[in-house]
């Protein structure tokens, strides 16, 4: 970590290398927040979008890029990181939530923004949860976000002394539309994003597991062309 | 991970090495459940305790011991992770969060526990958190314990299809003098156990530090020889 944080104030984003999370990069720093981003490698098949993190990061100016990674507990566990098994194609909304929902995967991650925000002074954390056009994970549901917001003031010194942290998660109630539109007014590269759970080998879409079916209904909503898809 | 879950119900118990830990884990067991212990290697100055997790965890027949290296994001925001600076020697109580708070330390190590329980089917976690005698760390407290406990239950499918997860602390309101008695009935061998967080090459404590002084105060109290003082 090498970033100057007399630039001004800061927030930590979970950066996925995704189309919602470069969104929540665009708007975090459309509200005047260097960015410290922070992606996880964890297992997950989809393993280039860490690539496609770390040059939106560079792209878009954060201040610090970091990539933990994560000794993930139950790899078995989601057909995401369990590479045996397939990820489900054609299958959106078949399920209340679907194979490839990852165990306490966002609890992890807020887990290790919080920490790292504490520690760099800064209060404010962005995810791109959204609860609408979304798999039906648990844990990008608003009532658990405010759930993990309790948990960060109460379990942390800053929280405590009153300093209180915000767990921000501007894409909540948007459509797939509207982040496609909203991103698009903030000047995001689409085609530096990549939100397919089980890419090619250098990154072309399925075209067919849930987060390319929903990437697909947004852009096709919003009227906008996806670069990434021929 | 290569135990057998067939034997009955499994709890993850998180396990430090020191006193707090290990009794939880003897207080499991005596529940009938087989233990899940886990351990963290977060750049901790006493590291020394994962030898003591590891003997614990053997000599009490934990159907499984996991060392989870934690990439910590902040290190330089504890004495416990920076070694440039001291701990606090002879200041118990002095201040109400002293430096060797860790950030966010028990909402990441409880997000792992949670992770891990899910992916193997258990849904309860123990922690020695203890709220008495104990360094004024905020995420020790019940009110940390029970908001963590309902981000389990938000956030995970187990938890939003009722099976629900329990963050048990069976030491939140015992004083240090009543888990040593608690532990000697279950038979600890407390010679097995360290506290110190700034313990010499071989693990003798300091004999200074908040930890080390809780301790003591606790065998003095409860009226038990500590076998780890000369």
């Amino acid at each position: 970590m090498t970033h100057n944080s007399s630039l001004g104030p800061e927030a930590v984003v979970l950066l996925s290398g995704g189309l919602d999370s470069a969104t929540c990069l665009l708007i975090a720093q459309s509200e005047g927040f260097g960015v410290l981003a922070l992606s996880f490698d964890y297992g997950q098949r989809h393993a280039i979008e860490l690539e496609r993190a770390r040059g939106l990061a560079e792209h878009y100016g954060a201040r610090c890029h970091r990539v933990v990674k994560l000794d993930f507990p139950a790899p078995a566990a989601s057909t995401l990181t369990d590479r045996s098994r397939s990820v489900p194609r054609h299958a959106l909304g078949a399920d209340a939530i679907p194979s490839t929902y990852v165990p306490a995967r966002n609890t992890l991650f807020l887990a290790h923004a919080l920490a790292w925000a504490e520690g760099e002074g800064c209060r404010d954390i962005f995810v791109g949860a959204n609860a609408l056009d979304y798999s039906g994970y648990p844990d990008c549901r608003p009532e658990f976000l405010e759930a993990f917001e309790r948990v960060a003031n109460l379990g942390t010194r800053a929280g405590v002394q009153g300093d209180r942290f915000r767990v921000r998660a501007p894409l909540i109630a948007m459509t797939k539309a509207e982040i496609v539109r909203r991103a698009g007014e903030l000047g995001l590269d689409f085609s530096r994003t990549i939100s397919c759970y089980d890419p090619g080998a250098v990154g072309e879409p399925c075209g067919a597991c849930d987060s390319c079916l929903l990437r697909e209904k947004g852009f096709r909503e919003a009227g906008v062309v996806d670069p990434t898809r021929g």
